[in-house]
């Protein structure tokens, strides 16, 4: 038990150790030796959690992924309409800001690689589409319940994305541009006035 | 003439030369001597024509940014409403992803900087801005025509560039992953439904 929590301990120092040095010097000029000696640990404990820089650049990416589902989790109250749990997520959006943008260069070495190889391509579109169904699931929700009109869930749910992505792209780049997280609220409204049930 | 002609040729053969390097190894591992040995030109040529290469990097930067404004001038039919033109900008969207994919590595390279240079990060927030004015300008025309109701028009904007950013980037990433061409015209329709003068 002690030893594998220190196995899960030098797992996630490597890994820390590696995002640090792909965000300062980009993943093709970052070796293996330099991920050692920045984690201080040895090339066979390194070669012990993962089989190359790939690996554990990927390691770093499914991390992220895995924190894709949270907001939604979060954002669904007990007995909360649709529409209610869609500006909840829309009040999530200036926390994501801030916690995104200390991760954006890591974000564009994902990028960078995407550009260049399959295997990394897959994994980075991989989060738009969980968010994509997640959202259309949402939509499909709320036509269910009567809360808004039978609308294409799949269409809308490209829409929110979208719209998310933007959001969060400008919001990272130019967070003095405006105020995100009121334009985020403003949008859901805006939204919400096209889908939801008219007054009969 | 002459003269100026084919220094005009020199200046952009040097550029394209520059985007080619800095797409295929990154900015930091470009050096001049590369970009002007891909170019087949001297040094003295390229600093006839650029300080160094930075200077070259913002000028390719600047060189897409000119394009900015080209979509909003398409868009604008004689006689057209704001919303038959927002439509328009839709309708465009297909190209753009078109026109976009190639020069993703670029874009990213931009980012790359941006995140390191403050120069460059001015520099690449700056595109943002003057889309979200553009918008702005576009949604106050269609309030003081009558066709929208009288909403925020930064407000509104911010939302639209949010939508086109987060399309574009989605549909360059993953142009299987659904009809992005009909998806922007969804979302148009959309939010017209919003913003629309609603029947009295």
């Amino acid at each position: 038990m002690a030893h594998q929590r220190r196995g899960e301990d030098t797992r996630a120092h490597i890994l820390a150790a590696a995002a640090d040095c792909f965000t300062r010097a980009g993943y093709d000029a970052t070796s293996v030796a330099e991920i050692c000696a920045q984690a201080g640990v040895s090339k066979g404990a390194f070669y012990h959690h993962f089989p190359g820089k790939q690996a554990a650049f990927m390691a770093l990416f499914e991390h992220w992924l895995a924190g894709v589902d949270v907001p939604f989790q979060a954002a669904r109250g007990a007995g909360e309409s649709v529409p209610e749990r869609l500006f909840g997520l829309a009040g999530m959006v200036q926390h994501v800001f801030e916690s995104a943008a200390g991760q954006i260069p890591m974000f564009i070495e994902f990028w960078r690689q995407a550009a260049k190889d399959p295997q990394v391509w897959q994994a980075t579109i991989e989060p738009y589409r969980r968010y994509r169904m997640a959202f259309a699931e949402l939509i499909a929700a709320g036509v269910a319940e009567g809360s808004l009109r039978p609308v294409d869930p799949d269409m809308v749910a490209q829409v929110l994305v979208s719209l998310g992505v933007g959001l969060l792209l400008q919001g990272v780049l130019d967070p003095a541009g405006a105020d995100w997280g009121r334009t985020a609220e403003g949008a859901i409204a805006m939204l919400l006035e096209g889908l939801g049930k008219q007054p009969v």
